[in-house]
């Protein structure tokens, strides 16, 4: 496997966007954020989506030439529209606007609809924390999980994801998605041939599975059971129903070229620290670190994130050969 | 076990509170919470907590007399200072302000600091649900649970409630404790001298523990272990360190009279769905709880609390004998 640079990345998927009727502004900030997500070390959602996003770009199921539109609705209040383009561009968008007017308000709203993937939910918000917010994000994906009790899936895996700015060191970053496991590992299970533990998913009729064949006809069992349940129906209203989005039973796969739109939605709260919390927050911010840290065996959730990418700045993105040809042949 | 009116009940607890050096309006609104969680089925946060609550006003380790005073320093931002009385008069005073704050904004933020006990979240966030706002809480507790791979209490049981309107029958409530069973398990186990299963808590050196003495001493388990740490974190980042209430491993208990006043925070979001969601989100609303409802064996978060609260309106609230008993003893 050979090494890159991040810019020598960030080139190789721009252009393959660029051949896949994506406009270049879009193929940049789309590969930003996948080049992001691979110095975050979550190859999961970086270099491996580029062939399946592509796919949707040429069908049309996403628009490559989008451009999102922002209306301020109140003052603390942001309505984005990622018109069924890529959710980067619109993304960006909220950066540029949500911290201006968090900081003129204390906090300040943006739900972003007909939206997409978006990728690693922590590191957009460790890019409000870079810029001194505190951050809160849901967003909503494909329908995945069942009220606990039921099902039928109404809610994704739904990701709450979290930034706090600190007074010395990089954020801290949760970000939490509320299945028990990921679907990937149903999916390898699947391609392996082996059985799933009993507590990963449920078959169609809600029953206890180990056959990952079945498992991915049914849901997905939250973390935490009936509780996690509640928390995904949370980010379901709040990422969906709140700003009209298309709730996890109505979106189409982030995954193939086939149908129409998902149209998912993604809320961020920004807050300016400083305002609620005076000029000592971000000291106490990094009084919670340290204790996290000063435990043998505890890690600060978002710094193992911080240092592998800069280990990757300096060392190189390792890209396996079969996946730069795919990439390279992309649109050709 | 005779039953009695709310109205009655009212009485007999904030008559407790007055004996009991709290002032007459800090007693009708610890009274009017505590027949609130009653009412909702939470009686662990209701009648039983009237002698402790009490036991700390005579002790001064609450101020009964203590007058919440608020702070508006941005648009969308309010301070409030609990001022070591309890809670329930400074959650009062959030609802008092907070809702304006919302909709002129289209969200607002209100951190309590110097806090005690907010008993059932849900309820709370279910006044301002009422009043046509969805609405998100984070409260922090004392110290119960520790950094994943830790064995420090940092966190904690932490809990996130929501709330949201809809356009037919009573609001969605979402209410959930980060800890993977509740504390009172635990405790409940050792009064009966059993053993507790492996999972729900830690011992102190951060070993697996069936011994309940041993597990009160050490920590509680999260829910969905790695990942429901971080949601604690998130919460006790959210709830203390940014408004500057205490921290879990700094707050003393809820429960006795002894030591300083526990000094927690609490934060609360309210957002205008209308603002960012337009005229037909409260109709959204009502579909996501339509579609959960038309599951059977699935339920909507908060409705079966709501019925209760009829019934119980309806036929009066059962109190033992020996708790009606020891709550009019109280301050004689």
């Amino acid at each position: 496997m050979d090494t890159f640079t991040a810019d020598q990345v960030h080139v190789l998927v721009r252009d393959a966007f660029m051949r896949c009727d994506t406009s270049a502004s879009n193929a940049d900030s789309v590969a930003t954020a996948l080049v992001a997500a691979e110095l975050a070390g979550q190859t999961g959602h970086g270099l491996r989506r580029v062939t399946s996003y592509c796919g949707q770009s040429l069908s049309g199921k996403v628009n490559g030439h989008a451009t999102p539109s922002a209306e301020k609705v109140a003052a603390g209040t942001l309505k984005i529209d990622a018109a069924n383009g890529f959710a980067y561009p619109a993304l960006d968008l909220m950066q540029d606007l949500l911290p201006d007017m968090a900081r003129q308000c204390g906090i300040a709203i943006a739900g972003i609809s007909r939206s997409h993937h978006c990728g690693v939910a922590g590191v957009i918000m460790e890019k409000l924390a870079d810029a001194g917010l505190v951050a809160l994000m849901f967003a909503n994906t494909p329908g995945a999980m069942a009220p606990w009790g039921g099902n039928k899936a109404l809610f994704g895996t739904n990701p709450i994801a979290f930034a706090a700015p600190q007074s010395k060191g990089g954020a801290i970053v949760v970000d939490v998605s509320l299945s028990k496991v990921a679907r990937g590992k149903i999916m390898a299970a699947k391609q392996k041939g082996e059985a799933i533990p009993e507590g990963w998913a449920l078959g169609p009729d809600g029953e206890a599975v180990t056959d990952p064949n079945i498992a991915l006809q049914g849901t997905m069992v939250p973390l935490g059971d009936a509780k996690g349940t509640a928390l995904a129906l949370m980010v379901e209203l709040m990422a969906a129903s709140l700003i009209g989005a298309n709730t996890a039973d109505k979106a189409s796969s982030f995954f193939d070229a086939e149908g129409p739109a998902p149209g998912v939605g993604q809320t961020v709260i920004a807050i300016d620290p400083t305002k609620i919390g005076g000029e000592n927050v971000l000291d106490r911010f990094a009084d919670m670190a340290d204790s996290i840290a000063a435990q043998s065996g505890a890690r600060v959730p978002g710094h193992r994130r911080q240092q592998l990418k800069q280990e990757l700045m300096a060392n190189g993105i390792g890209i396996p050969a079969d996946l730069k040809a795919e990439i390279e042949a992309l649109g050709k």
